[in-house]
C-alpha cells in the first residue's frame, strides 16, 4: 500500500447558505462538515493532508487548529487559494506540500458522511497508479457529469450541457471524489487550462488528459447516496442532517436499543448504550454519552458529556449538561422530572435528584436525596442525605465561591440556606426555613428562625379602586 | 383594473368536524381558517367584503369582527343564509351588498391557503367581464367536477357522476373559487334553479347559463393544491396544517435559518429571523416573533409574542409568552434552561436568566442575573445586579401589587423575600434568607434572620411503626 | 358457536431483539405484545387460555399473573416448552389442556396487534370443524410461506425455499394464526414428524395431513397487515409502534379531536377525549386518562392516570402522573407550564397551578391557587386560599409524613415553611418567610421572621486573586 495524501476543498463561499459562516463550518449532527471530513480521512493515517482555504480562510484554520485530533494522523497543513479559479486551481495550490509519489485523495469539505472504508478503497484502486473517480449511480442524474464507462475503465466525464442523449441517460454520476497518483497529478494539473465559459480550471479535466495519456482510470460505486452528499443550503443541510440522524436511530436499534420513535432522536456525538437501554421520544444527545445496562431515558431529555450507570432512570424532561468536566450518574439513581445536571455533578449510586432541582460541580453519595426545588452548587454530600424542598447552598458570595460540606446522614430541612464555607457535621439536622452561617456539630440541631408570632384579627389590604 | 368585491361562503355547518365550534373558525396555523381568508382577501384593498354566515352565525361574526384588520380594504359586512339552499342561493344573499360593475371573487371560508397573488390572477383575468374559474389538476380527480376546455375556454363543469369515460379521464377539476363580473352575477343567479336531486341551488350552473348566453368563461390553475384544499374534518385540519408548517419551514430555510428538523417546527403566526439564526428540534413560535441576527433557540422551546435581539441565546425548555405586552431579550442575553418568561419582561442586554426563574412585568438592565429558582413580578432591576437563588419578589398582597425596585449592582442572597413596595439602593446587600420589608439605602447590608442556635445531639423523629 | 380456547405461543427466545428480557415482555404502546394478545384473546371469551413458554418461562409466567384480567375468560394457563423443538411440538404441549371438541386459536405472543374481530372471525369460519389459516397479501412475499389455493380451500402452504417459479409469484402467505378443530388437532399433531433440516416439528404440516385427510382447509385473509406483523427485533419493534400510534391518531382526529401533528403524539394505554378537545405537538398519554369537554393540552406534556375535566388548560411542558392513587384536575383548572401533578393531587374547579410547582397527595378546592416554585406535599387546601411563591410543605420530618391543612381563604406568603402537622385557619395570613410550626387560628396574621436590620457601608467580600 502505499502513502496516502489528502487535498480537502474548504475554500468554497458557499453563497446559498446566507451565512457569514463559511460553508465547511457549518454543523451536521454537532460536527463542523469540515471536522466530519477530517475526521474520516484521519482513519487512514495520512502521510499529508492539504486543505484548501478561501473565502473566511482565517476562521477555517482557526477552527480547524482548535479541533481535538486523533494522533497517527498527519496535521492538517493550509494552503490559501486566492482567488478562487476553480478545482483544478485549488489543487495546483496544494502541490508543494504533496510528495512525489504516493497516493492523493481528492476530498471536499462540505460532503461530510464519506466513510471512511470508501476512501480506503478508493486509494487502494489507485496504488499511486491509477486515477479512481468516486461514482454514484442516481434515479434522476439531470446536472451531473455522466461517467462514460467501456468496462470498467472511464472513458470520460461528460458534463451535462454537453452530453448527448445517449450520455444523458446514463445514470452513473461523477461525485467531486477522486484518488489520483501524486506522480501524475502534478503533470496533468500542469496541462489543464481555463478556456471555458467560467474562466476556470477544472479538476475534472484531467480524467480526459489520463485517458489520452493511455493512463488507467477506473471508476468506484459509492456504497450508498449519502456518503456523497454536499452541502450548499440550508434545505441540503436540513436534509442531510435528517438522513444521518436516521441512520444513527437505525444503528441504535440494530445494536438493541429501544427507541420510542426513530424519527425523533438525535444524537450530536458519540452515544453508547449498554444493553436493554430504553430511550423515550424527542430526546437530544450530544458530545460524549454512556448509558449502561438498563438504563431509561424518559421523553424529551437533553444530555451532553454525560456518563449514566446501569439502572439509572431519567425522567422527562431532564436537561444534564457535563461540558467538559462531564457529569457522572450513579447505578440505579433516579434523576428527574424537570432536573438539571450541571458540569461537576457527580451523583453516587441510588442517589435521587427531583423535581426543579440544580446540580453543580457537587457531589452526592449513595442514597442521597434532593427531591424538590433546590439548588446544589459546590457542596459535597454524603450518603443517605435528605435535603429539603427549596434549600439552597449559597456558594457564590458576589465575588467568590465556597464550598458546602454535608456529612453522611444529615438532614436538612425545607427552605434553608447553607452559607458557603459551613459543614454540617455527620447526621446533624437543621430546622426548615434556617440560614446557616456557622459549622453545625455532628448530631446537633442547627435552627435559626424568627420566633412565631400571632396577630389575631388581622385586617387584610383590600382591593384598591382603579 | 376594475373594483374587486369579496363574496365569502362562510355558513357551512362542518358536521365532520364534531365540534361545537364552528367549522370556519377551527385554527390553522394559530388562525382561524376564515380569518386566513379574510386577511389574504384584504391584501386586494376590497371594495366590498360580504361574508356568508349562517351555521353558528353569531360566533362567526362576533369573531370577525374581533379579529385585526388591516385599512385600505373593506370592512367585512355579514348576509345571514338561512335556511342554507345550497352555493348559489349563497351569493344570492350578498347580490344586495354588490355594486352592478367590477369583479367579485367568491372565497370560501374553509379553504385557508389561498395565495393573494392567486386572488389578484383571478380578478385580473375576470376584469368584470369574463367568468374566471380557479381549478387543479389532481392524480386522482374522482369525486370532483371536471373542467371541460375547448383551447383556453371552459365549455363546462361536469359533475363526477354526470361525467362519461373520457370525461372522467380528465384531471382538471374546479375548486370552488371563481371570479364573477358584477353586471353579470345578478342576472345568472336569478336564472339558476333547484331541480336537482339535493333542491339546491348551485352556484356553478352560472356556467352554463354564462356558456349559453356566449359569454367568455376561462379557466386558472392553481399554482400548488395547497391553495385550494378545503378542511372539513379534522384529518384534513391536521393534514393541510402539516403541509402548512413544511411549506413555512422550507421557507424559513431558503432564508437561511438553520434548522434541525424542518418537520419539528411549528410557526403560528409571523417568525422574523435575522442572518445565521439556529433553532433547533421541536420548537413552536406563536404571534409575533423576532429573531435578531445570530440568535440560537434551543430544543424544546415555545416563543410567543417577543423580540428576542442578535447573539441572545434561549436554552432549550424556555417558555416565553409576551401576550400583549410583549417580551424583549436583549443582545447577548442567556436565557434558559427551564425558564418562562412573562408579558412585559424585559431584559437588557447580557441579561442571564437561569433556571427555574420566572419573570413578569419586570425590566432587567445590562448585565443583571436571577439564575436559579427565583420570582421577579413588578420589579425594576437595575446593571449587574446579581439576584440570589430562591429569591422572591412579594408583589402580591392578596390585594394589589406593588413595585420592586433594585438598583444597580445590588447583591440579593438566596432565598430572600423582598416585600413590595420595597427599594433596595444602588449596591446594597441583602444576607441570604431575609425578608425585607423596608427600604435599604445604597451601599448598606440588610439582613432579617433569626440567630443561629445549636442543640446539641438532637434526636430525631423516629418511623412510627404502622 | 362451539367454545374457544387459545394456546398462545410465547417460548421464542428472540435473539435479535439483544435483550436480557424475554421478547413476549417488550413493550409496545406501553404493554408487553403478549399482553396485547392476552387481552386481544380473553374479548373471545375463552373457555382455556394456554401459554406455551419456554425461554425465560419464569418471567413471563409471573409477568402474566401480575396483569390485571377481565373476568368472563379464562385464566391464563402455562404449559413449559423446553427444549424448543418446533411450533408443532409447542401446541403438543398444550395438548393436555385442550377438550375434545370445540375450536382451538393459535396465537403468537410476539404479534401484538390482531384485532379481536379478527379471531372472532376465525373461530367462526372454524366451528370445530375446518382448519382455517390466517393469511395476509404482501407486496413483496419473499421469504413466506405462500398459500396455493383452489377456489375457496386451501390445498398447501408452501415454504418459499420449496416453492416453484409459479408458487413464487403467490402473494397471498400464511401469518402463523389459525384455528383448529379440536377433535382434529391431537390426531394431526400426533402425525406430524421432524424429517426436515431444522429437525423441528412444525405445526404447518398439519395442512398437508389435513388436506390428505380430506378435511375442509380454508383461508381467511387478515383485514390489515399490520394486524399480523411479528416482532423480532429493535427495529420491527420501533416500525410497528410507530404504525399503531399513527393508527391511534387517526381514531382520535376521527372522533374529533384536534392534534397538531398526529406523527408526534404517543398513546400508551386508554385516552378518552370529549367534545372539542385540543392536544398540541409532542404529547405522551400513560395508563388511563380521560379528558373532558373543551381541554386543551399544551405542547410537550406528559400525561398519566389522570381524569382531567372539561374546560381545564393544561399548559406546555407539564408533568402528571397519578400513578395508583391518580390525579383530579377540576372543570376550568388551570395547569403548568413546568408543573408537576404526582399521585394523589385533586384539583378542584378554577384551581391555578403554575410554574416550577410539585403537587402531591393534596387537595385545593375550588378557585385555590399555587402559582409559583412551591411544593404542596400531604395539604388539604381549602378555597380560595392564595398560596405563595416558594412556600413549601414540610411534611417530612425526616421519618414520617404529616399534613397541613389550610382552610378556606388563607393567603400564605413567599418563601414560608408550613412545618406539618399544622393547621391555618379560615382567612389566616402567613407573613412572607415566615417557618410556621404551631397552627394559626382563623382570621390571624403569623409571622415568624427576624427583624430586619441594616449595615451601612458594607464592605463586600473581593475576588480573590488567583
Amino acid at each position: 500500500m502505499t502513502a496516502i495524501d489528502a487535498v480537502i476543498m474548504a475554500a468554497g463561499k458557499g453563497t446559498r447558505m446566507k451565512s457569514r459562516l463559511p460553508k465547511v463550518l457549518h454543523r451536521l449532527a454537532g460536527r463542523p462538515l469540515l471536522q466530519h471530513v477530517l475526521d474520516t480521512a484521519a482513519r487512514l493515517q495520512l502521510r499529508h493532508c492539504v486543505v484548501v482555504t478561501g473565502n473566511g480562510a482565517e476562521a477555517v484554520e482557526a477552527a480547524v487548529q482548535a479541533w481535538p485530533r486523533d494522533t497517527g494522523s498527519a496535521t492538517p497543513a493550509f494552503v490559501r487559494q486566492e482567488p478562487q479559479l476553480g478545482t483544478g486551481h485549488a489543487v495546483q495550490q496544494a502541490l508543494p506540500q504533496l510528495p512525489g509519489e504516493g497516493t492523493t485523495l481528492i476530498l471536499n469539505g462540505d460532503v461530510p458522511l464519506v466513510d471512511a472504508d470508501t476512501l480506503a478503497r478508493l486509494a487502494q484502486r489507485c496504488q499511486g497508479e491509477r486515477l479512481v473517480l468516486l461514482t454514484v449511480t442516481l434515479p434522476n442524474p439531470a446536472g451531473y457529469g455522466r461517467i462514460v464507462r467501456q468496462g470498467d475503465h472511464v472513458r470520460a466525464i461528460v458534463e451535462h450541457k454537453d452530453a448527448s442523449e445517449g450520455e444523458r441517460a446514463i445514470r452513473e454520476v461523477y461525485t467531486g471524489f477522486m484518488a489520483v497518483p501524486n506522480a501524475k497529478l502534478r503533470d496533468w494539473l500542469a496541462r489543464i487550462d481555463n478556456r471555458n465559459a467560467q474562466g476556470e480550471y477544472y479538476l475534472t479535466d484531467i480524467v480526459k488528459l489520463a485517458v489520452a495519456d493511455g493512463a488507467e482510470v477506473v471508476a468506484l460505486e459509492a456504497p450508498e447516496p449519502m456518503q456523497v452528499e454536499g452541502v450548499n443550503s440550508p434545505v441540503q443541510l436540513a436534509a442531510l442532517e435528517r438522513a444521518y440522524q436516521l441512520r444513527e436511530a437505525g444503528r441504535l436499534l440494530e445494536a438493541g436499543v429501544r427507541l420510542a420513535d426513530p424519527a425523533r432522536i438525535d444524537v450530536r456525538g458519540t452515544l453508547e448504550c449498554g444493553q436493554d437501554v430504553e430511550i423515550d421520544a424527542n430526546c437530544i444527545f450530544e458530545g460524549c454519552v454512556t448509558l449502561g445496562d438498563g438504563v431509561r431515558i424518559g421523553a424529551n431529555c437533553v444530555i451532553a458529556n454525560a456518563a449514566i450507570a446501569a439502572g439509572a432512570v431519567i425522567h422527562p424532561f431532564t436537561h444534564i449538561d457535563g461540558e467538559k468536566a462531564g457529569v457522572r450518574v450513579g447505578e440505579g439513581a433516579l434523576v428527574g422530572p424537570f432536573a438539571r445536571l450541571r458540569p461537576g455533578a457527580q451523583l453516587g449510586p441510588e442517589v435521587h435528584i427531583g423535581n426543579f432541582v440544580e446540580v453543580k460541580n457537587s457531589s452526592l453519595a449513595r442514597g442521597a436525596k434532593a427531591n424538590h426545588l433546590a439548588y446544589l452548587g459546590d457542596a459535597t454530600v454524603g450518603e443517605r442525605v435528605n435535603y429539603g424542598a427549596g434549600s439552597i447552598t449559597a456558594n457564590y458570595d458576589g465575588a467568590n465561591k465556597h464550598r458546602t460540606v454535608i456529612e453522611d446522614e444529615v438532614h436538612v430541612g425545607s427552605n434553608c440556606v447553607l452559607v458557603a464555607p459551613v459543614t454540617l457535621g455527620r447526621g446533624a439536622t437543621v430546622g426548615g426555613g434556617s440560614t446557616i452561617t456557622r459549622d453545625t456539630p455532628a448530631g446537633a440541631l442547627a435552627v435559626a428562625r424568627g420566633k412565631q408570632v400571632v396577630i389575631p384579627d388581622w385586617k387584610r389590604p383590600e382591593k384598591k379602586k382603579g
